[in-house]
Order: structure tokens, then C-alpha cells, then sequence
């Protein structure tokens, strides 16, 4: 999705975590990836084959030497920090940040994110560009976030937030769900052949026990093809066995 | 938060990954972490490193030979795809599968998530085992998701999930859910007697059906009662009767 947000990297320190960086925002639909100062140079062969052929991403990547310059074209900023900055910033979770960003897209006003240095993050005066400071809710006794993770988590918020996904329902099938009638069919089926074997005897208990195996399959959710499975299982089982593992053969009649 | 889901992953090939998964882990609150046949054995120098001091996380490590196996003590199991799966398993998204298992988890039922090798995902058996197909919303048009990356954004969403909530684990059930190990063993019963009988010839048709098989159950959510009547009916059906529908009675050996 072009035209969301951007990334900016401030003085990244591993070529592989702007590699992966990359990697991840193109897994969630973004393509601007800004560096600036990055401390070995640029191009870096290591985030190259780290990025894993996110190359829409790398060959779009711009080069800056200052932060303020990285987003002179932008028109929100957000900060990412790990811990709270004694600034009168307010201060945001990646989820309602996605939803802002997305709002200031629908009014083709730019968004960008800052992520600072893998050791030490942002610095103030880097904090002091942006409108809000974002930070991403973490275990407190654990909070050392890889950068390329905090990359992914923003970007995947933003590609939640863009694309209402939703729970999808069982993909669409050769086989429809099975009617109740289908199902009651295999039941007559079922306690025809448990009654045959004994199995639901004594008759007090009968209606209980019918009760459980119903609720069984009707959890189930059953498909037609499954319960024509289910009668064949049925049927077979209840066959005669030329052998069985209780005993000498059983001769046919 | 001691008690959340499972990570799993399934024959994991680079030491790196596991480490990173494992921090991401940890940064967000999960401890149990579980691999099946990782290529280069355990321990592994280099997951070490990778993990940052994530100690917890991998000092409760735990090494099985099978997927199965891994699952065994888990009551809800979710298997990571990156592409629809032609199964009749309900497909969901990080964010519901969140809450799915925090509520879960309130019942004391244990969830775990299946991630899949970084070359190849899930193969169809490891995906019979779940419940559910957990699908990360991705760019249709560059799915390739670093492993760590998958593992970070599940552990993301159950860190929102526990942290915005105050669920606590309710007092033990009188009835409790069936666990993958009970499954397992109701589903070698089963697949016993229908070889007994012949029902999963040809020996070329058996996998798909055992899965189809499986996935009946899987899906219909079983108590521990219900899985001893499910065991019940195929012993009675299976053995000889005295009388048969079809036929005049069978002389009993």
C-alpha cells in the first residue's frame, strides 16, 4: 500500500535489522523506509540479504543526515519509546496510532514513525519532532525490543487498521454443511446399531446417553461428505468381521 | 504471564530464529516454548545468542520428536498459515485468537500455537492437529513472514489481550476437556477397528481419509466423558452380534 506511513530509522546500528526492518514493513504493506546516518553507510550488504527480497522497499530507501530532514515532508510524527520521556508529549499505543495514521491518509496528510538506535533509542532532541510519542505496550521485567520487531509490530497495526480484516468463516467448500434432517438420519442410524449391540441399555439411562452422543456430532459442525463418513464408519464397523481381535474367526452366514 | 499459550515450533531450522522467537516471546509476556526435530539439535549456540538474555524462556525449553507429542497436554491448538488450507477448519486472525485463548485460559484450559518450518509452513498433518487456522493478515503481495516475526506478532496480540483484560482462571471443572493426548488415543482406537474392517482401502486413500476422519472430531470440542462414550460405541460396535440387520444371525464362534 504505498502512500503509508513511513519508517525512519535514526543512526540504525545493524545492517540485518534494517534488513529485517524492511522485510517486515513490506509483510504489512509499506514501502517508505528512511534512514538517517545509518552508522555503517549505505548501501549495506547485510541488510540486503537480510531484507530477503523486500526490494521494493530497499530501492526506494532514502539516505538522510538528520532527523529533521528525514521528515520535513511529513505531516504527523510519531516517536517510538520504550519508556516514558519526561516531555508534554501525549503518548500512544501502536494500535490507536495505526488508527490516526489512517485517518490523517484519508486526508492525504503524511504519517511517519521514529525508531531509534538498537542500544539506546531516541534521544530527546529526536523525541522533540514528533506530535506524540508511541510506545509499544511489552512485558516490564522484558522490555529489550529487537528493532526490527517494534518495525513489525507498527507495521502490522497499520495493515490491521487499513484492511478490516475479520475472522473468516470455513472457506467455501465442494461439500455444503449438513441439513438437520441429514444429521438425524445418521442418529436413526447410529442408535439403530447401538441398540442392536446393547449399548444404551438400561432403557433408563437410554435418553441420557442418546442426549451426550447427540451433542457430540451436533457440536461438530458436520459437513454432508463427513456424515456420509460417519454412516460408512457406522456400517462397517457393525459388519460381521471375518476376524476379530477378541477371538477365532467368526464364520459368515 | 506463566500459563499462556504454547509456542511450537515445528522442525525450526535456524538456531537465529529460535532465539529471536524466543525473546520476542518473553517481551511479551510467554515462557513456554516447545520444539519438534529443530534441524541442528538442541542446544544451539546460536539461538542462544539470538535470544538476548531471553534465559526464561529458553531454560523452559522442551524437545519432542513429534508435533503430537508437543500438543499432548494442550487442550486448544492453533496452527500459523500463511495460505488457505483446503481443511474445514475455521480460519481466524491473531487479534480474535487473542482472545479466544485468554478466554481459554481463564477456564484453565491450555492453548498452544503451531509455526511451521521457514522454508515450508505446516504440512497437512501438523494442521490436523489444531483447532483452528491461525492466518496473520499479510501483503498478498510478499507473504514471506520471518518466523521470529510470526511468533512476535501472536505473542503481541496475547500480551494485549491479557494485559487490557482482568480475566483469572476460574476453580477446575467437574468435566474437563478432552486433551490432544486423550484425542490421540480415541483416534487410534477408531483407526484400529476401520483397518480391522477394511473401511480406509486403498492404502493410497488412507492419509486424506484419516484426516477427514480426524478432523470431525477435532473440530467438535470433546469433554474427557465424551471422548470415553466415543471409545465406548466402537468397542460395542465392533464386536461380533448375535444378530445382524442384514442377515439371518451369525453363529458366534
Amino acid at each position: 500500500m504505498r502512500g503509508g506511513p513511513a519508517v525512519v530509522l535514526v543512526e540504525p546500528q545493524l545492517g540485518e535489522n534494517i534488513g529485517t526492518a524492511a522485510r517486515a514493513m513490506l509483510n504489512f504493506g509499506l514501502t517508505d523506509l528512511r534512514l538517517v546516518g545509518p552508522r555503517d553507510g549505505w548501501p549495506n550488504a547485510k541488510a540486503v540479504s537480510a531484507a530477503a527480497g523486500a526490494t521494493d522497499v530497499l530501492d526506494g530507501i532514502q539516505i538522510f543526515d538528520t532527523t529533521a530532514a528525514a521528515i520535513a515532508d511529513l505531516h504527523h510524527v510519531f516517536a517510538t519509546t520504550a519508556r516514558q520521556r519526561c516531555m508534554l508529549k501525549q503518548t500512544t499505543t501502536p494500535r490507536q496510532a495505526a488508527t490516526e495514521m489512517l485517518n490523517h491518509f484519508a486526508k492525504r496528510e503524511r504519517s511517519g514513525v521514529l525508531f531509534g538506535r538498537e542500544r539506546t533509542g531516541l534521544n530527546n532532541d529526536d523525541v522533540t519532532y514528533a506530535d506524540k510519542i508511541l510506545m509499544i505496550p511489552i512485558n516490564p521485567a522484558y522490555g529489550s525490543l529487537n528493532l526490527a520487531q517494534a518495525v513489525a509490530i507498527i507495521s502490522y497495526e497499520w495493515f490491521q487498521a487499513s484492511t478490516n480484516s475479520c475472522t473468516s468463516p470455513v472457506p467455501e467448500a465442494v461439500t455444503a454443511p449438513a441439513t438437520q434432517a441429514e444429521l438425524e438420519n445418521f442418529f436413526r442410524h447410529l442408535l439403530a446399531e447401538l441398540d442392536g449391540c446393547g449399548f444404551l441399555y438400561p432403557a433408563e439411562k437410554r435418553p441420557a446417553m442418546t442426549r451426550n452422543i447427540r451433542n457430540i456430532f451436533q457440536r461438530a459442525g458436520l459437513y454432508q461428505h463427513e456424515v456420509q463418513t460417519l454412516h460408512g464408519i457406522v456400517s462397517e464397523l457393525s459388519k460381521p468381521r471375518k476376524t476379530t481381535r477378541n477371538g477365532p474367526p467368526a464364520p459368515q452366514s
